[in-house]
């Protein structure tokens, strides 16, 4: 398999998925909420969606998404380093006729794709806002990772909002410390929050992370907390939920 | 104890909390959320604090607040059949010095409680929107604690708002699929939330209620999501932490 890898790169297995990816610690190597995304994301079964991920790393959802249908994924990845080693992984699961990923910015992403053309849209975005004084890793690609170095929460959904076909579906993983701007930001760009899962890493501890689903023009009622998505158990092990999406149903 | 008691009322413990309070199944009987609500609810320990508890009922939250403080609580009450229920129970157990309650419509308190006045607001509220088609109870009494007959969550948040003092604290109760329409009441009327307690019947539901703190002219950061509240196990009974909020510590 070395052909495929450079530098300080691995393979690494979605063991659960029978998938190989491309990972490197001093790039990119993609976190559990991918995991939890990807399982979250609903996408058409058939073939003639249009599916797209934004902010996407080294691909991993787009693979993770390429299970549950046929239609076509396209990434979009602002560090090319990163769209490379995703193409790199596409060719890798000989997915090309099915995934493919494109380097730019998001906010760019109108100026080539027809507004009102897509049915899903997917982004694990960086978490954290870009204030002047928080702490930033020096490593440039994990910075822009982490950080609205590049795009901020108003520009995603904006993009979001535009891309989506009317009652097309947006699915993003986030923090709950930012829930409160994810909504005023899908607000005012049509896109009505329709459910929320949130992960708590242990029974008792608040949760760390939260996924929402959003229907762009979609009608104000009807709006759900799934059942609570816990971690760990007490004794640290990943609880069977967790463990099944990570290494598949009979693990 | 017959003194206490009119037509079909009966005296039920708060067994944990060693207290009595009026119950009336055809007028209003409390349910696990005021328990929630009542536990939920931070109040300071001390005697100089203001608390309101508005849409009181049967005056359960107050009765409950008045363990965790020696503040004075008083109870607003729309419906006087409840308002002088409640009245009796503070009465039974002692309770003139610290609680109160007064009858009247939460959207006047403003004419005779001064504004920025009040430390902690709490409410259970009537949960459903008054939609002129939805199915009411033919029993007005528990068709008005159940609908917003005679207030909404605008005209909640604008009242709690006036009441509080800069940074005072509210804490309130509601369903999942209201938490929008809360979260844009509040942001009109400068409550920030603050924490959202979700309370999942089981671990494998969705939820079917929230708890929710906010602060008056509080910051905009720091919102959390507190961990979850499950009520009942697979054995269908409840868990300890809910067991303790009804039963007491060595239940």
């Amino acid at each position: 398999m070395e052909k495929w890898i450079q530098g300080d790169e691995r393979i690494d297995q979605l063991i659960g998925h029978e998938l190989k990816i491309i990972q490197s610690p001093s790039v990119f190597s993609f976190s559990l909420d991918a995991v939890l995304l990807g399982d979250f994301a609903q996408v058409p079964k058939h073939n003639r969606a249009k599916i797209i991920d934004l902010c996407a790393g080294n691909g991993v959802v787009g693979l993770l998404l390429s299970k549950k249908t046929t239609s076509s994924i396209m990434g979009i990845e602002l560090q090319s380093r990163l769209a490379n080693m995703a193409e790199r992984s596409i060719q890798m699961n000989y997915l090309e006729d099915q995934l493919s990923v494109v380097e730019g910015n998001i906010n760019d992403t109108l100026k080539w794709i027809k507004k009102d053309s897509i049915d899903v849209v997917t982004c694990n975005p960086p978490y954290f806002a870009n204030e002047g004084t928080s702490i930033k890793n020096p490593n440039s690609h994990l910075a822009i990772a982490r950080h609205e170095l590049h795009t901020n929460l108003d520009e995603l959904m904006k993009v979001t909002s535009g891309l989506l076909k009317m009652n097309g579906k947006a699915y993003f993983v986030h923090r709950p410390d930012r829930l409160l701007e994810i909504l005023d930001a899908m607000k005012r760009h049509r896109l009505a929050p329709k459910k929320i899962r949130f992960v708590y890493p242990k029974e008792n501890k608040e949760a760390n992370t939260l996924l929402i689903e959003a229907i762009k023009d979609g009608k104000d009622n009807g709006f759900r907390i799934l059942p609570p998505l816990i971690v760990y158990g007490r004794d640290n092990e990943y609880l069977p939920e967790v463990k099944e999406m990570l290494y598949g149903k009979n693990s």
